[in-house]
Formats: C-alpha cells, sequence, structure tokens
C-alpha cells in the first residue's frame, strides 16, 4: 500500500507527452530508462503523462510528433539528439517544428567556449554544434557536462544520457505547473484476474471518482494481481481500497 | 563488434512500430521492457522498428494510434490490455478502430472453457472476457496461460506480462515477412563526441548507403563513444567501420 501526500493548493489537471528521439532505441541497441524516469517524476508532481513516442534521428518523423504533441498537452519533454555528431539532429528539428531559426545561441557559445578552455580542449566546430537552438530558447543547465538542453514554447530539450537527462529534469521540476497529487492506494491480491474482474468490475462501477487498474504478474507458476485505486479525492480512493479488500476477502479459493 | 548473417532472398524493406497499452507504463509503476525486447527481434528479423507509441487505457486514445500506425507502416503490434478485467479494453478499441464488431470469438471460447475445466475453475464471465476480439480475427497462440493474442488486419495484439508478450512474439515471428538483414559493426571509442564530431560527420558523407551512428556513454569522470555503421550492404558497413576506426587511430589524446 502506498499513498501519497495532497496538495490542496494545485487542483488544475496538467498534462505531459514525451519523445524520446533515437535509431538507438529502435534498433534494440539501448534500453530506454528515461521514460520510466520521467514517468516517476510526473507522478509525484501530480502531472498526467497522457502519451510517449519513439522515434529514429529522422528530421521529418522528429517535426511531426513535436507538433502533434506539443499541442495537445501542457508540456512535452524530448530526450536524445542534442550532442556535437552529424546524427545529433533534434536542435533543427524543434526549430523547424516551432518556426523558429536554429542559430548557436551566444550565451550557450560563451559558457562552452570557457568550459573547453578552461579544461585545454579545442572548442571544436563539433562541439559548438552544442550551443545551437531556436532563436529565444531558454537554457535547461547542465551540471553533468555543461552544454544546455533548452526550452522553447511548451517544449523541454534534454539529453539523451540518463546521468544528463536525469540532472536536467531536476532543473526542470520546479520551474512546472504541478497537478493536485493523485492518490494511489494498491492492494496485493493473491488470486489471478479470471477470479475477481466480475466483483472488481463492479466496484469500478459503484466508485466513479476512482480510477482502478489490475495489473497481473506471472511468477512461472501462478497468477497474482496488483489492484490499484486512483483519485485525486484521498477518502473517495481509501473507500475503494476498502471495498476491494473486503471483496478479495470473501473469495474462497479454487484449490 | 558485432555482425549479423545477410539474407540473400529478402531485399525489400519492411516496417513495423509497437504501441504499448496501459496507465501502469505512464504512471511509472511499470517499466516497460516489451519494446527493448521487440525492437531486438525485429532488428534481428532484418525488420525495421520506425515508431512506438505508449498510450493510457484510454478508449479514443488507442484507437486513434491503432489508426495512425497501421496505415503508415507494415505491421503493428500492440502490448497490453487483453486481460479479464475491466481496464482491458484493447480488444474493443482495436475493434472499432478497423471498423468490424467485437464479439466473443468461438473457438477462443471452446479452447478456454476446455482450459479451466480442465483445472477445475469456473468460466466467469471475466474470463470469457479474454476470448473478445474483432469478428474474423486469427488467433495468436499463448503457452503460458492459454487466453490467446489475435491478428487483424496487420495489427498483432499481444499481452503485456512480459513472458505471455514474448511467447507470443516467438509465435508471431515465424509468420512475418522479412526484410534483408542489416550489418551493425561497432567501434569503440574512448574520446569523446566532442573529438570526433568533425572527422564522423566527413565519413558519414563519404559513406553515403551506411547509416553511422554515434552513442555517448558517461561514466560519471569522462565520455566515450560507440561508434556504429549499419546498412544491409556488408561490404560498405565494412569500409565504413575501417575509416571510422583509422579516424579514432589518428586522435592524439588532449590529456
Amino acid at each position: 500500500m502506498s499513498e501519497k501526500p495532497n496538495d490542496a493548493a494545485a487542483t488544475d489537471t496538467v498534462t505531459a507527452a514525451m519523445l524520446a528521439i533515437g535509431d538507438e532505441l529502435l534498433s534494440g541497441r539501448t534500453k530506454d530508462r528515461n521514460i520510466g524516469h520521467l514517468a516517476d517524476m510526473m507522478t509525484a508532481a501530480g502531472i498526467d503523462l497522457k502519451e510517449v513516442r519513439i522515434v529514429s534521428d529522422d528530421h521529418d518523423a522528429i517535426v511531426e510528433a513535436v507538433r502533434a504533441l506539443s499541442k495537445r498537452y501542457t508540456y512535452l519533454f524530448t530526450s536524445g539528439g542534442i550532442g556535437p555528431t552529424h546524427d545529433d539532429i533534434t536542435a533543427d528539428a524543434i526549430a523547424d517544428a516551432v518556426g523558429r531559426e536554429c542559430t548557436h545561441d551566444p550565451a550557450a557559445m560563451a559558457l562552452l567556449a570557457d568550459h573547453y578552455a578552461g579544461r585545454g580542449l579545442e572548442f571544436t566546430e563539433a562541439r559548438q554544434r552544442m550551443a545551437r537552438m531556436p532563436i529565444g530558447a531558454a537554457h535547461i543547465g547542465n551540471p553533468v557536462s555543461k552544454a544546455p538542453g533548452f526550452i522553447v514554447d511548451n517544449i523541454h530539450v534534454m539529453a539523451g544520457v540518463p546521468s544528463v537527462f536525469q540532472a536536467m529534469l531536476d532543473n526542470v521540476m520546479p520551474t512546472l505547473k504541478t497537478g493536485a497529487k493523485i492518490h494511489s492506494l494498491s492492494v496485493a491480491c493473491p488470486y489471478g484476474e479470471g477470479d475477481i474482474g466480475g466483483p472488481l468490475a463492479a466496484i469500478q462501477k459503484a466508485h466513479s471518482n476512482v480510477v482502478i487498474g489490475s495489473y497481473p504478474r506471472y511468477d512461472g507458476k501462478r497468477f497474482s494481481t496488483e489492484i490499484v485505486a486512483r483519485s485525486r479525492d484521498l477518502q473517495a480512493a481509501q473507500a475503494a481500497q476498502d471495498a476491494i479488500a473486503a471483496m478479495i476477502d470473501a473469495i474462497v479459493p479454487n484449490d
């Protein structure tokens, strides 16, 4: 059973989408770790993550997804494609999607020039690519490797390397509108979904302001279920949780 | 360095998309493991996985994504939402998306009735829900827990529990058209992308029938890079790999 504190001040629904960019995610070479992390952070902030897409390093695919997702949700978060190599095309695609020119941002150029000078490294043309962003974009600080992410309109553009993505997201979180926290109360059920599906549907019907989810698990021999009651109204979630627990207690095992 | 055998018989490009369905993936409660598995299986079969989406257990969101993805790619694979509980709405949404009625499939009903009778379990209304699919759909065998997935048009509908998803996909793979295998040759590079971005872009330009990807890694202290040359033409991939290795050898470390 888990329970999250309510944020009485925030009542609006705030929504988000994520776009993970990179051929390596679709070839299987890299297993994404950023989607699950963003999901956890959004839930903790009371922001509804509504949709995730993964596309390849393809200009048109990125532009189309950015336009669709940024229009539909409060926030869009992207990961990947903002490094110094030729296959890092996210900054150009985002600029295209929002109708702005993509240029070497003066503040980012100064920041990176300083950074590489301090380390005695040449500020190569490749490294200068990391200063490119749509004109007027705001920076997202990068404590790991300095090259900033950026924010344009409601789009937050971050790196794909998980440690950098996480550091950038930590900098972004305090700037976001947060929604009313969702209370998520779970009940462990030793029976499979086939045993509880009927009564659980009746409980869902009786608790209309609670979303009840049922998550099967299979341990190689038999199924069990985790049942989760989610609501912005704590008392409503607790009432549904009580009803679920009573339903499970009433089941007579078949074997 | 990895290398995959060529499949000389297959030359067409075969594409795929995946749609993972479930509130639990977007809340962070469950970390998806099916996308990476499908990506690996597609790459091994020479099928280009082009796009992945994750949506919640929302009828309209599923219908919209199914229509968009099934129209655009050779195959669409879905995971999740075909269990016995009220929040399993994938079968209805798929039926709606393809314009067919969703009914209790007679063969699936017989299969499941037998299965539960053999185990001395009641074939509840909830369990009967698992026999629902669009009229005329073909079954995908489920050796783990019997309830079949299904295929309608180019859409392959599978379970979300990873062991069941994997077993279903094993049954689907032999039925798919496969593309010419992609040779993926990688070179480990001890330098960060900033050191190699310039010469690597030149190599990409000189090897136009090879897609060169650059994947940064950060170990907490410094960046290194894995560079991957991908092509359906083995000799072309090898030529690019040789050029990348020579480029790395020529770099004089800065520190």
